[in-house]
């Protein structure tokens, strides 16, 4: 088992106790004996003659929670049934549910919610399809779809092990987006059937957020369903990621006073995050990117470790065909952009870029380079940590996003969009607070997903994407 | 637009008006003026000079709504947006919303909930997939899943359309069950599609609630199901209907002194909810049924008119091969029940049944045969209506019968489990209670899901179809 960052462990204990007098004190003592300090003691459910208690018990560290599980083990007549920690605990039976909009006691209130009332409703919506909108929770909801093949940094671990990230997912759509998302693990990793699966389930969401899909895979299936869906669809690994990169971006370069055009951005790793940043970097006015993998320096006409997305992106890159390892590519750059793995690069590649380095090292938990190891060479690093300053979280961008995407029903999240919530999460910063350890908000600050949403939905209007606008005048 | 039964109806009006002084004064007066009474004013949104404003108006009946309605219309300035009454009103942006079971208000709880800590979480369920159920919303969650083919009386009317009867079903399930029930609207008709699409969705739920998928695909696709899931799959037309139909019989057989294996019992309808009875029934002990439907009995043989299932049934049913219409199968017959449609039966054939007959006459939302009709010949009669006495409403059963499910962790859904949802239904009325109009509980009863749910639990644990019970004692 993993060790848990935080200072304080506690862990649930749930034992099988014979039911005769004294058995719970046994078990008290036990644990005191151990080191352990008991929270709460719950009765969960009768055995023949015995009793199942959950105990909830304070320990430091790992160890003593292990002695003080030894320790009641050894007891005669307890049976130790499960030990879960915290964290366990707060996941348990799932961190989200389902509730009622409207109150249900009356039976006129179920003959409005459901028959007969319900049938008008529903004929509505049969006449015009788009009443859905405003009649259905098809204007708040999105599908979290993911098949569970690139779960963080965990791989393939399938559905249910990926319901647990999807369901804090929807946590985070909530808290900070009041969007209703629902987590769709998908039992399947052909894209023909997960293009088909998103197809089918469409007509009650109003978006699909893509989540943990495996690169080469994901780009494939994006695709498809952007063209063939009415709803915004939207790969978080890919585009969220990009967006939040952008708008450090934005505030690293103003804080060092170079210009997009101006600048050579070296990209390490090539899948889902780095593509989709390169694309929104291109997309931009980025006009010098080189792309790096395992191989080396992605450029036109490479043979090795090839896709047809990396072929794509090797068209539009690396100008200058530069070939060789990626310290060849850092030489004179003015940004690092890494999406891979630790130790891709070293302190000394840093000291080949030009002036003021900007190094946004992203691999998780352990980034390409430690900040400590960029000493004074950096000018700017930020991190995917929170431990360290500038971290590049996700959560700055899609909750934000959707809630301006079902503000004004877009069909699609177009490029503007995205610029539109990088603005905004850059803008967060104020010109007079950037500092070269404050160039992107932190990710409790509620200004950023308010901010992000007003823009994403202007952005949206502008560029005729947004259904709302459309209605309104039509009527 | 069909008027609303309720004494008092209210509208909302959303206009549009003229951003200068006096104009909402000219507004409330004219609405005034028709007659309205006003309740609250809300501004919703803004267009260039004008503010787009939402009025509730309490009106007597649907003529002044629409009095109302014009006077405003008339109103220089004013430009009536829309207009929805009270149901609609209700129904949205959705009935259901997501919401978040723990907080996440620090760093702690995002650590907690989300990465890094959900890293171990999910892989505890990578290593043993069953602890899906203690750790995701898996234990508590169910799919509402129907392509919109035939819902409600109204038909083959869309996935769109249906969102508004699936939201009040998941309405139901968490009043009256605490279940999460979760819609899904399909964009297919094509069984195999929908087969597909419910098994690839199936790995972050606890079981599929089929719903107003029309007959006879819905026997193809549930049977299916069935077979090739590990959650259970239970479609409430069916078997939802059947069991309250079972429940109202017990306490109907009861009260007048019949035995279910002496009683001959006549089905009118051979679709979803008649199919779903007439097996239940079968299975329950009935010896004699004779099924019905437009061309008029089914027997053994028969060559118009005909599906598979319906040549199943017909192996099972009608021992005597009675051939005609279905006057001829209610002559001496003891008990009837309606799934079909008003006017098939008439006062004469009711006469023409043996000595207490009963009459479950559900085609909704006018009856087979009114109970005004039936005057003295019939000594028990149901309907699905809520103005008469004895409705049969499902909700009396799939929210209890979920919840039993779910609490075990029920792997299927079998007869014995029906049963006991049927027998605590009736239970509920007890003994000295019954009276010819009170066989069946009423459907805001509380204890009814309570007690569904507990017999439910014990009949699953019983037959060994409980995952709870077995992970409980591998310990």
């Amino acid at each position: 088992m993993i060790k848990t960052p935080s200072a304080s462990y506690s862990i649930l204990i749930r034992v099988e106790i014979l039911t005769k007098p004294g058995m719970l004190g046994k078990v008290t003592s036990g644990i005191g004996k151990g080191g352990g300090d008991i929270g709460s003691i719950d009765i969960v459910g009768f055995g023949k003659n015995t009793t199942i208690r959950d105990i909830t018990v304070n320990v430091a560290d790992v160890p003593m929670g292990e002695k003080v599980v030894d320790r009641v083990k050894r007891i005669k007549g307890i049976r130790v049934l499960n030990v879960t920690d915290r964290t366990f605990r707060v996941h348990q039976r799932g961190k989200i549910e389902i509730r009622n909009k409207v109150p249900l006691n009356t039976r006129e209130d179920l003959s409005m919610v459901y028959t007969p009332g319900v049938a008008r409703v529903s004929l509505a919506i049969h006449e015009d399809r788009e009443k859905a909108y405003d009649l259905t929770m098809k204007k708040n909801t999105i599908a979290i779809v993911t098949d569970g093949t690139a779960v963080l940094g965990l791989g393939d671990i399938g559905p249910e092990a990926a319901m647990p990230v999807m369901e804090g997912k929807s946590m985070l759509f909530k808290e900070f987006g009041n969007v209703d998302a629902f987590p769709i693990c998908l039992r399947t990793k052909d894209p023909e059937e997960i293009i088909s699966a998103v197809k089918w389930i469409s007509p009650g969401f109003g978006g699909i957020n893509l989540e943990d899909i495996s690169a080469p895979r994901c780009f494939e299936i994006e695709g498809r369903l952007k063209k063939e869906l009415d709803i915004p669809v939207f790969h978080d690994d890919q585009h969220g990621t990009a967006v939040v990169i952008l708008a450090g971006l934005i505030n690293a370069l103003k804080f060092v006073d170079k210009r997009f055009e101006d600048v050579r951005v070296v990209v390490s790793g090539l899948g889902a995050a780095a593509m989709g940043s390169i694309r929104l970097l291109l997309s931009f006015g980025v006009r010098q990117i080189i792309g790096c993998d395992r191989t080396g320096i992605l450029y036109k006409g490479r043979k090795e470790n090839m896709n047809p997305v990396k072929r794509k992106i090797a068209e539009q890159t690396n100008p200058e065909g530069i070939r060789g390892p990626i310290a060849k590519a850092m030489r004179g750059a003015d940004v690092f952009i890494g999406l891979s793995q630790p130790g891709v690069i070293r302190p000394r590649d840093i000291k080949s870029m030009r002036k003021n380095p900007i190094i946004f090292a992203m691999a998780n938990p352990v980034p390409e380079i430690m900040p400590e190891e960029v000493g004074s060479y950096a000018r700017v690093v930020a991190t995917g940590r929170s431990d360290y300053p500038n971290q590049v979280n996700n959560v700055l961008c899609f909750p934000g996003l959707f809630r301006g995407v079902l503000d004004c029903n877009a069909r699609e999240i177009n490029d503007e969009m995205l610029f539109a919530a990088a603005n905004a999460i850059a803008f967060i910063v104020a010109e007079d607070e950037l500092r070269e350890d404050y160039i992107i908000p932190g990710v409790l600050n509620r200004k950023v997903p308010e901010t992000v949403a007003k823009n994403v939905r202007e952005a949206a209007i502008q560029t005729g994407v947004a259904r709302w606008e459309h209605r309104y005048f039509s009527f």
